[in-house]
C-alpha cells in the first residue's frame, strides 16, 4: 500500500476546471426562491436588479452537472489553490483511535478562510459585466477580507457593511479589508434608509448580520453601476465552493482512499455544501454510502431546531423568500465566537438535503468546541478558527466512537480556516470566562413568530 | 521550456534530510565566541551550562558541510514543509518588469514565520537530553508563538519572557502562546534579579529585546533540568533555517532556475542566513555568482552603520561576546513596527561573509516597507509581515531597475511570514499616521560607547 504523505496536494495542473452543481443530480430540486411582493417563483430578471447576470445564470441552473470554471478564476485559484487534504497523524495519535482522520484545509490565503473560493467568482462575473462598484456585509470578517483581496486583484471598489459590534471587537478585520483597498462601513449606519430606520428605533444596537445585508443591498440598489454580493446561503456560492469538494474528491482517488462520514460546520451552509456535493451527488446516484454530518452551533440551532420553512435571508425582509430550516429572521442569536456561524437559516440546498434525509445534523456547545480547537492546535499545529472547530468536534466525536467499537473509520472533515482574528475568543477560553449559551424553546417561538405567512 | 507553476511544491519524500553547515565551506571562519569573564573562546562546557548538549556541538562544528536533520524533527516539519516556492506572476504583472520574481513563503504554519525551522529543532533536541523546561524570549512575538507550538508538541514545559510593550501591544500573540501552553511572563519582571533590578532602575519601562534575553537566561540557570533557547543570531539557530535554502535550491533546480539576486531581509540574521546558505557554499566555491543582498531597517541599522566587533548578545550583558556588525548592546532602536528586526546585532556568519565583502546590505524606511507590503498584498494576496516586507521591498527595487535597464534578472526573496498580528501597523500606514526613524550619528555614538573592549 502506498504510503500516505501529511499533506496531499494536487498540482496546479490538476486544479479541477469545474465546478459540481448538484442541484443538476438531485432528484427532487429544492423549492423555487420567491419574490417578496408577488410570492411567485423570482424570475431572472427580477433577480439581475441586485446580482451579476452570470450569477444568476448559476443560480437557477437545475439542468448542467459540471459548469466551467472561467480561466480568469483560475489564475485567482492559482494563488492560493489547490488547497492541501492532510491527514491528521498527530490527532489520531493524540486520541488514540483507530479511526483515519484527514481534513481539507482551507485557511492558507490571507483571508483564512474558504470564502475566498466564491469571492473571486462572483468579482470576476461582476468585472467581466462591467460593474465597477460591489457592496456587502461581513460579521466574523472572513467573507469581508476575502472580497477584498478579491477586489483589489481585479480592481474593483468595494463597501462592507461590517456588522457595529464586530468592527469594535476585532479593528484588525477591518484594517486589512481597508490594507486591501475596501471602505469599511459599521453597520447599522447612517448612509442607507433600513440603517437610519434601525438606528432610530434602537440608537446603540451592535448591529447584526440581517441588518447589514438590507444595508447592502440598499446601497447597490441605489447606487449606479453597482452590485450585492452575498458570502454563503445562496445556490450560486455553495457551486463556487464545490471547488473544495472537486479538489478533495480528486485527491482521495490519488491514494484511493474512501471516506465512511465527511463532517462539515454549517452556518450559511456553503462551506459543508462546497465540500460534500460530489460525495453527495455519487451517493444521491448510489454510488457510495458516506455519512454526511453537518454541525452547528448549540447557540444557533437551524438545523436540529428550526423549521423547514420560507423565510427572509434578512432582518430588514427585503431579499427573495428561501426555503430553508431557518429560525426565522426575527431570531437574535445568543453571543457565541463562531460568528460565521450565527445565521437564522441555511442553504436551500442543504436544507432540502437534510429534509430528505440524505444529511445528518448536530450541534455543539462552544466551550466543548474550544476544547476541541485546543486539542488540535497543540497536536496538529495548526490554530482553527471556532467556525471551524465546529466541524472539528464532530470529527473527533466520531474518532472517540471509533476508540469504542474499534472500527478503523475513514473520517474526512474541512477545516474551513485559521482562528488569528479569533485570540479574544481563545483567550476567554484559556482563562475560563467563556460560558454557553442555548436558546430556550421560548426563545426560539419568539424567532418563529417572525416568520413570513406563504399560504 | 517547462511552464512554471505559481508554486512549486517539493513533496514529501523530497524534504531534505539534511541542513547546510556553511561554517564547513567558508575560507575563513567566523571569530571564536568568548567568555565573557575570560574573555577566553568559549569550550562546550561553557556553553552546556545554558544550551542542550546537541545544540553547543552544533554551535562549534566548522568541519561537516551536512548535518542529518532526525527523523523526529522531519516528523514536526512534515507538519508545514516543504514549503511552497512562489513565482510572483501577478507582482510582476503590477510591477510591469521583465524581471522574474520568486518568493520562498514561510508563513503558511500557525506561528506565521519560519521561526518554526529551528523551534523544532532546539526543542526536540531538549526532550532527547532529558530537559524538562525550556526558557526563552520574544519580542514581536513569532519566535514565541513557534516555540509554543513546538513544546506543545514534544511535550516541554515553557516560559517565555515577552517584551513588556509587545505583551501591551499584542495581546494575541500572548493569547496564542498561552493557547499552545507556555507561560507568558512580561519582561522586566519580578521573577529574577536583572529584572528587579531593571524595574528599580527604571519602574516604567516597556522593557526589551536584550533585557528580556538576559531574564531567560537567567531563569533557566536557575531553574533544575531547564536551559535556555534563542531564535536568532547563533550558528545552530542559523544552521537550522538552512532548510529554507536547502528546499528552495531543490526547488530551483527541478526547474533549472537559476537565480542572479537573493534578498532577504536581516535582524538577527537567521533566516537570511538559512535561505543563502547552500547557493553562498556554491558561490565561495565558484560555482555561481549570485549577488546577495540584506536588508535591515533603517531605524536599526546594525549591517550599514553598525561597527564590526565583539559584543553582549544582551542588554544584561551577560551572554558569551560574539564578533558581529553592532549598534552596541546599549544601543536602544527607535520604534518601528518590524519588532522582529529590532535587535543590535547580527549573527556572526553573515557579519563575517558581509565584512569579507560576499554579502551587500540596504536599509529600508518604515513608510517606503509598508508601501510595498500593501502592493504586495493587493496584488498577490498574501499580507506579509512588517519584517518580511523589508526583502521585498528590496526585491522590488531590483525588479524596477530591471525595468529600466531591460535586463531579464531572476530575482528571489525570502517572505518568511505573515502580517496577521501587525494590523495594528498596517493600521497606521494606512491612516497616514506612520513615521520614519532614522538614528543620528550621534545616537549611534551612544550605542557604541556601550561596546566592550576587547584588547
Amino acid at each position: 500500500m502506498t504510503e500516505i504523505p501529511y499533506k496531499i496536494y494536487l498540482s496546479e495542473k490538476e486544479l479541477p476546471t469545474t465546478w459540481y452543481n448538484l442541484k443538476a443530480v438531485m432528484k427532487e430540486k429544492p423549492a423555487a426562491m420567491l419574490h417578496p411582493g408577488t410570492l411567485q417563483p423570482c424570475t431572472a430578471d427580477d433577480l439581475k436588479q441586485i446580482f451579476c447576470e452570470d450569477l444568476v445564470k448559476q443560480e437557477l441552473n437545475t439542468t448542467d452537472r459540471f459548469i466551467e470554471i472561467p480561466e480568469g478564476i483560475r489564475d485567482f485559484y492559482r494563488m492560493y489553490r489547490p488547497s492541501p487534504l492532510v491527514r491528521a497523524y498527530c490527532l489520531e495519535k493524540v486520541l488514540d483511535t483507530p479511526a483515519k482522520i484527514y481534513y481539507k484545509f482551507e485557511g492558507t490565503n490571507t483571508s483564512g478562510s474558504h470564502k475566498l473560493n466564491s469571492a473571486a467568482a462572483q468579482v470576476y462575473y461582476a468585472k467581466k459585466q462591467g460593474i465597477t462598484h460591489l457592496t456587502t456585509e461581513t460579521g466574523a470578517g472572513q467573507w469581508g477580507t476575502a472580497l477584498s483581496m478579491a477586489c483589489a486583484y481585479y480592481q474593483v471598489d468595494l463597501t462592507v457593511y461590517m456588522v457595529k459590534i464586530s468592527a469594535q471587537q476585532k479593528p484588525y478585520r477591518k484594517s486589512v479589508m481597508e490594507t486591501y483597498g475596501a471602505k469599511v462601513i459599521p453597520s447599522p449606519s447612517d448612509t442607507t434608509n433600513v440603517g437610519r430606520k434601525i438606528l432610530a428605533e434602537n440608537p446603540n444596537t451592535g448591529g447584526s448580520l440581517g441588518c447589514a445585508i438590507s444595508e447592502a443591498i440598499e446601497k447597490a440598489i441605489c447606487t449606479e453601476n453597482c452590485r450585492y454580493v452575498l458570502g454563503s446561503v445562496l445556490d450560486h456560492v455553495i457551486l463556487h465552493q464545490t471547488i473544495i469538494g472537486q479538489e478533495t474528491k480528486a485527491a482521495l482517488e490519488k491514494y484511493d482512499i474512501q471516506p465512511d462520514v465527511i463532517i462539515g460546520c454549517v452556518g450559511g451552509g456553503s462551506n459543508f455544501g462546497g465540500l460534500i456535493a460530489p460525495f453527495m451527488g455519487d451517493k444521491i446516484e448510489g454510488k457510495n454510502n458516506i455519512e454526511f454530518i453537518g454541525v452547528e452551533p448549540a447557540s444557533c440551532p437551524s438545523l436540529t431546531r428550526g423549521r423547514y420553512a420560507y423565510d427572509f435571508g434578512d432582518t430588514g425582509r427585503t431579499t427573495p423568500l428561501l426555503k430553508m430550516y431557518t429560525l426565522g429572521s426575527g431570531f437574535i442569536p445568543s453571543p457565541n465566537h463562531a460568528g460565521g456561524l450565527r445565521y437564522h437559516g441555511m442553504s436551500p440546498i442543504v436544507s432540502k438535503l437534510y429534509h430528505d434525509g440524505y444529511i445528518k445534523a448536530m450541534s455543539a456547545e462552544q466551550t466543548k468546541v474550544f476544547e476541541a480547537a485546543t486539542l488540535f492546535a497543540r497536536s496538529e499545529g495548526t490554530l482553527p478558527a471556532p467556525e471551524s472547530s465546529h466541524a472539528l468536534y464532530g470529527a473527533i466525536q466520531e474518532a472517540l466512537k471509533c476508540k469504542e467499537t474499534g472500527e478503523e473509520k475513514t473520517i474526512l472533515f474541512g477545516l474551513t480556516g485559521t482562528g488569528y482574528f479569533d485570540l479574544t475568543a481563545y483567550e476567554s477560553y484559556n482563562n475560563g470566562t467563556m460560558t454557553d449559551f442555548i436558546p430556550t424553546d421560548e426563545d426560539l417561538e419568539k424567532g418563529f413568530a417572525s416568520l413570513p405567512v406563504v399560504e
